[in-house]
């Protein structure tokens, strides 16, 4: 896989509690120099993010982040705020103690209404596969399957683990036709991410593989020179 | 200090984005047996402890928890929707990358815009102490202290570290009177308690405190035959 096609598919991460507006502004002018899928970047710079790039690149924000025990109502809120801000794409947490708890219809409930609030955009479930049994996993997909989210997501990246290679092949094994995989946590670079690709994922959400790409372009290196290496 | 007296200051949290009902019903029952301040618990389950307890207790919930990154105005809706759900403390994530700029204007007002959303509950500021320098830390003291809050709480438990005697030490010389502090994250039994409230908190943040009497009580003690015990 052209690592070209691999950057197409990568939201260029950035979800560090501390981040500054100049470290947003960075990973905003890097995911559009690679051809990035999106920038995932806090709520709370997203409006100013939206303006800086206009138009450049999609913008993902996350909310009920990372623990995902904010009620509906806020995560509503949340994300019809974000969409307003200009967040084209938002990964909501679902309530894992409601998923430990089987209560699977509030958890399709509240992700409906994730996406009604946000309209049109992208909506991505994370359900944190590192605190799920392989049940709940499975059960996680058939919710999100029957849900009108477009993605499953793996991880935070802010818990105990990120993305598996056996959790990318059970969940699709398990998801619907139509919906796709974001696999995040852990992806330590383009081969990672090409694996996670070649076994079912459609995104990747990492802040490593460009970041390895900026290295090389500190030595020189330019997108045209690089973005035929094949993983 | 004897244990009755450390027990009145210790907010009872169970803030584990898996936990179910049942164990949020658990730390209710356990916070009025020992006679904690407050049971700490996660905003989508405030409603239902609210009922539950009936009054027998404080309910405390945090927002924007634990990164800090939601906008202002999700964190008062969040705020707003708390007390309304019955939430009679807040514990409130400052934004760390506006502190890490030096926005200090818009920490504070940020913190007073969540006060006005929570009217006349408690409002504890939580500063992250673990990701901050020693200057920050002095300058979080000064926002917290000319704010309309009433504590500045160490950290969420979600980070690299919790509270410090230094760092307690610390906000007790640079918090204007009247103001409290609360020490959370890595406080391991009665004995750190103690410490804690010696060396200036108020409050004190923790699970393990009434983890380690109720394991007593499993044992056949009670609250009278332990209250006693001095730390």
């Amino acid at each position: 896989m052209k690592l070209r096609e691999i950057l197409k598919h990568v939201d260029h991460t950035l979800l560090t509690p501390t981040a500054v507006w100049e470290d947003i502004q960075k990973v905003c002018d890097e995911a559009i120099r690679w051809g990035a899928a999106s920038v995932c970047i806090p709520p709370s710079y997203v409006k100013a993010a939206a303006e800086y790039v206009a138009g450049g690149i999609p913008i993902c924000t996350v909310i009920g982040f990372p623990n995902g025990y904010a009620t509906t109502a806020v995560k509503c809120f949340e994300a019809d705020r974000a969409a307003a801000d200009g967040a084209e794409e938002i990964d909501m947490v679902v309530n894992l103690g409601r998923v430990r708890a089987g209560a699977d219809d509030m958890v399709l409930e509240e992700i409906n209404g994730v996406k009604d609030a946000c309209g049109g955009r992208l909506l991505k479930v994370i359900v944190e596969t590192c605190l799920l049994t392989q049940e709940e996993k499975v059960r996680m997909c058939q919710v999100v399957s029957a849900s009108r989210a477009q993605f499953i997501k793996t991880s935070t990246g802010f818990s105990t683990g990120g993305a598996t290679r056996e959790d990318i092949l059970l969940l699709k094994q398990h998801m619907k036709c139509g919906k796709k995989i974001k696999a995040a946590g852990g992806i330590r670079g383009p081969a990672d991410a090409a694996e996670m690709l070649r076994l079912g994922a459609d995104r990747i959400g990492t802040s490593r593989v460009i970041a390895a790409l900026e290295q090389a372009r500190q030595k020189g290196e330019t997108y045209e020179t690089i973005s035929d290496t094949a993983y």
